[in-house]
């Protein structure tokens, strides 16, 4: 299966080096909004202009696009799956009915298939949350993320005044996670599950006063959480948060039986030594299944709900029969 | 959806609460190999007898079959596989290209749809390993079960002249489950991995030494292993051993990047209060995508891996991307 990376930043560094653990793929380049010359790949693959990305639409079978979900990928895929077979990790979830229409409407025209918000949450978690909620009707469930970096939050401290570099970590709160464990479906406020530890190197003569008390207050992003906020050097912030580690978890208790007297837990949960690399493998397999769907004649956009487990894999159905059942 | 129960057991009883909990599906009724007259069903579901279940084949979209693997279901499902769309939970993973087979053979004939060796392991559990190892090709995977109680580890031991009644649970050694979050692959003997604990009741003036030996020595079923045998009284055994938890983990950790410098631990784990009542859940869930296959024209022997896994929940398309993903 040949594959075209689109956009080269963590994600498609992160794609790159996924598609040498998948022998049964193949790259075929990267594109680039950038100047081609100025990007220089991990493995040596070559780099294009995303301009004539087109020309490639009969030598790449499926596209991964490697761009961001806030402004990058509501164009982007629309756009790419008029000539491509594509996968995308859009994860902006409140915006995921729109994008969904948008990228149908793109494929279809044009026979392709896409696989939308691929990834770990959207993605892993979503499939998890699905079959936990399909097998225990009854029950509620749970999503924790953490402990690991938000990229979103850290950028939103780095655009206060006087910050020179931030990084924020978002943390489940032990006893929350404890009690949903022991299944006692406990009612947690957003407080009550996570809290958020922020790294700032401030700029020299800053108001460090001000930038916490900003920090804190900000709506949406920490207002609500209890936060704490570190001022540390740039040294600091080199040497022991240079990495971009994630996981989480998705809990679900429930009860079956006369009575609903028996009690379930069902947990799955990640860490991540580095987020882009992994969602980066994630988008590899999709692309994979993506690439035999659109053979089979199944067009259009499509999500990881709609993706039989088989068509992620390179094992045989019998060999998964006999390896894996 | 109209859904026969065939076999009234454990797992049957299972079935039936589970599908109160499912108000999509109707149960047409139990089908037993017993004298229908003496089978009292728990919710007042009418019971027919085994012989007369294919005069329900126009009436039932999908019969779930509660048999045991052992005798039951190797001919039980090939066989109602020509009049039935099935869901069976077979689990003995040696014989699963077998069973295969001879099911494939017979739903294809009659174009019927037939789900196999679905539950939690084979089932979740095998999904996890599939979904697992397909994003994370460069790792290592291991599955412990329990603590719970096995029921085929418990029958042998009743087989023990001198023994009234047994229970034994299989027991994860908990520095070893450790070690694998961790991530540091360890390599594990059978031993390493799990413990039984065994809890018998004896015959009055049976010889206890004897029977603790011939436990501990029994090929393939405890003799790989640290085994412990502890004697109770009737009554302890009644009050303590009557119910059949279980649960267990799948975990996976694995590398990514440049030189696999980032490890990644990916874990589904399941506590369960009722063995039987959580596999007849999946089952329920399973029953309602065989269906759904069917009506579309997929035909054939299939396992959870051919599902996609909105083909197992009541939600919409459009509710699923909004409240699952």
């Amino acid at each position: 299966m040949k594959i075209g990376i689109f956009g080269y930043g963590n994600l498609g560094r992160g794609v790159e080096a996924a598609l040498r653990q998948n022998p049964d793929m193949e790259i075929v380049g990267v594109f680039t909004r950038r100047d081609p010359a100025s990007v220089k790949t991990v493995t040596g693959i070559p780099v294009y202009s995303a301009a004539l990305a087109e020309d490639f639409s009969t030598e790449i079978d499926v596209m991964i696009l490697c761009g961001g979900s806030a402004s990058d990928l509501p164009e982007m895929t629309p756009m790419l799956a008029k000539h491509f077979n594509v996968v995308d990790s859009f994860d902006t979830h409140a915006r995921i009915p729109e994008h969904f229409e948008n990228v149908e409407r793109s494929a279809m025209t044009t026979a392709h298939t896409a696989l939308i918000s691929a990834g770990w949450d959207p993605g892993l978690f979503s499939l998890a949350r699905l079959y936990m909620g399909t097998v225990l009707p009854e029950g509620k469930d749970y999503t924790f993320w953490g402990r690991g970096v938000s990229q979103g939050h850290s950028d939103a401290i780095r655009r206060i005044p006087g910050v020179k570099d931030a990084r924020q970590y978002t943390v489940p709160v032990p006893s929350a996670l404890e009690s949903v464990r022991r299944g006692e479906d406990p009612d947690l406020s957003v407080r009550q599950k996570h809290t958020r530890e922020c790294y700032v190197v401030a700029e020299e003569g800053a108001d460090r006063e001000q930038i916490a008390k900003q920090i804190r207050e900000m709506p949406n992003y920490f207002a609500d959480y209890d936060t704490t906020v570190t001022f540390i050097t740039e040294e600091e912030m080199k040497r022991d948060h240079a990495e971009l580690p994630h996981g989480g978890q998705v809990i679900r208790s429930g009860s079956t039986g006369e009575g609903g007297k028996h009690r379930h837990v069902m947990e799955f949960s990640l860490k991540l030594d580095s987020n882009p690399e992994f969602t980066a493998s994630v988008l590899v397999a999709c692309a994979r299944a993506v690439g035999r769907m659109n053979a089979r004649g199944v067009y259009g956009c499509k999500t990881l709900f709609d993706v039989a487990p088989a068509d992620l894999s390179p094992l045989s159905p019998e060999e998964m029969r006999k390896k894996l059942l």
